[in-house]
């Protein structure tokens, strides 16, 4: 297996793509291939571990030369079809031509998604790919889906985005009949704006031929009660949801952080409580679960946090190793264009 | 001042809002009329108190006896036309008449809004009165407005939404120059929905003229920052963005309880940080921050939380006095109808 890593894209490029890269090779069984500037990657690998060439660390582990990068303020369908030679074009190159398995990148997002449909492609019978990212929840996760790629929906979109996603749990979670809810302000059916009340009763009508366990309507308040496997949602009511989790995390880890500095006696006598306090602000941070899944096209694409720091580079080289063994693109091609 | 409180309404009544009355009444100077049926409240009084009337509680405690509850599956409109009898109703009377100065109920939003709405009438200039509700944020409060009462709106909604914000947060907070951001998924002006997208230019073009602190577009991961005076959404946004709140919230309670009860050397460990651990969970509750403010209607209407317990009843009871008392709706008229 081979993971093709955008080295060039995220806020903290190339030196945490480069060091997850690192990190996370001895973990799996894939080769990776870093695709960006020879010169500046081979210039870290010497500062960071004194070698002289990614072969020294791995024989597993690749440089892809490459001359341009993709900036974040770049205009995503400009970039994609003028910077031929950027790291995210020949990723998706290498991709589609079969010399790679499952391309990563923390990019420019717009690009990243425009490039995915227009170099890779589409599935037959998916009219709009969509991002599925992994949430925590109770005692398990929750899948969002769509976490922001497609600010303006149709019912029959949010109908595929369950489908896809329920493929996808059923075949790389195991759960059988995973529970699909959407995302409303209220459970009963007469709930919400236009699109999600079309959308509640498209999906009532075709769950069983579909096989869907749709539930209905959730609230965002239960739906971390770790009952619920999917959460439905356009991309724009899908996105506010996700980083309304994330500002509320970080007020979170800020309010318990400065409520115990507030004197030394809270501090010294919080100090046993630190295993509890750490693995709560790790449940906390949606990070800790990976990259987003970009699922709708016809091969594995990951997109990774902007903001991905080398451990979350780590963890998501081996997500998406994961994702390529569960054959979950595969599936849904089958199940798609049957 | 007379506060006006139905007794009827909400998951746990009357008990909880008889409670919370009998709480706040030593806490504020106003009066509270419990509106709703006298022998059931008469009933609890003896119950809860072994008093054989309220009166013997405190002078300031009244009944105002009423026949008929709207219940919380009651189609609003139909409620608020046919139970003319009903504490709702009868709350929103007494308030338009003056026989009292703001009205708080826990009952069926839908009536609630309708209710004021059609029975205490809107302020000349608003189109579309909302609810303002309060959430905690880092070292401070954010106000979010509408938190669920316009599923569809106009930008021009999003506009007044602003506007009534800013003259709520000058004048009950003494911010002069509350800082107002509209609620999207990303801070560019080309982000989001075409509403979100052209309230934002509204809200660009009229901040100046209107006096509004508009620092653009907020996405939820920075709401809490405690930068941030006032977060704008349409209903159906910012109910999202609420529940959503209060599902991590949950989570991060649950979470942290299960954490520390997973093994008694955690749990023994943990006592000491209890103090921390408990001013989280409460800067996390929402609760905590009391009921939302109606605004935009001629009088003042507090919508309590639907699951209110005595606690949160008596919270509210002395949040109303304060909303009265800071006249922030006679300087909403003021502004709007000039």
């Amino acid at each position: 297996m081979i993971i093709l890593l955008d080295a060039m894209g995220g806020d903290n490029a190339p030196d945490a793509n480069i060091k997850g890269a690192v990190k996370a090779i001895n973990q799996i069984e894939a080769e990776v291939v870093l695709i960006g500037n020879k010169d500046v990657i081979n210039s870290k690998i010497k500062e960071f571990y004194g070698k002289n060439d990614v072969s020294e660390i791995s024989d597993r582990l690749k440089i892809h030369h490459t001359t341009e990068t993709i900036e974040m303020c770049d205009i995503p369908t400009q970039a994609i079809k003028h910077k031929k030679d950027s790291s995210m074009v020949v990723g998706f190159k290498l991709l589609k031509e079969g010399n790679g398995d499952v391309f990563i990148s923390a990019g420019n997002s717009g690009a990243l998604l425009t490039g995915a449909t227009l170099l890779v492609g589409r599935i037959k019978g998916i009219d709009r790919p969509a991002l599925a990212g992994i949430l925590p929840a109770y005692k398990g996760r929750l899948m969002l889906m769509d976490c922001g790629s497609n600010t303006n929906c149709k019912p029959i979109n949010l109908l595929q985005f369950a489908q896809m996603a329920t493929i996808y749990n059923r075949n790389t979670f195991g759960i059988e009949h995973p529970t699909v809810g959407l995302l409303n302000i209220g459970t009963e059916e007469t709930k919400g704006n236009e699109l999600v009340k079309e959308s509640y009763r498209l999906l009532k009508e075709k769950a069983e031929e579909l096989n869907i366990n749709f539930v209905g309507n959730v609230e965002g308040r239960d739906a971390f009660s770790g009952k619920l496997d999917v959460l439905i949602a356009d991309g724009y009511t899908g996105n506010v949801f996700l980083k309304t989790v994330e500002g509320v995390g970080k007020l979170v880890k800020r309010t318990l952080k400065e409520s115990i500095k507030k004197n030394v006696f809270r501090m010294i006598g919080a100090l046993p409580a630190m295993p509890s306090i750490n693995s709560l602000a790790k449940a906390m941070d949606y990070k800790e679960y990976g990259g987003a899944l970009f699922l709708g096209v016809k091969k594995p694409v990951v997109k990774a946090h902007g903001s991905s720091d080398e451990r979350l580079f780590e963890f998501t080289i081996k997500q998406a190793e994961q994702f390529v063994k569960n054959k979950a693109v595969d599936q849904m091609i089958e199940y798609f264009e049957k």
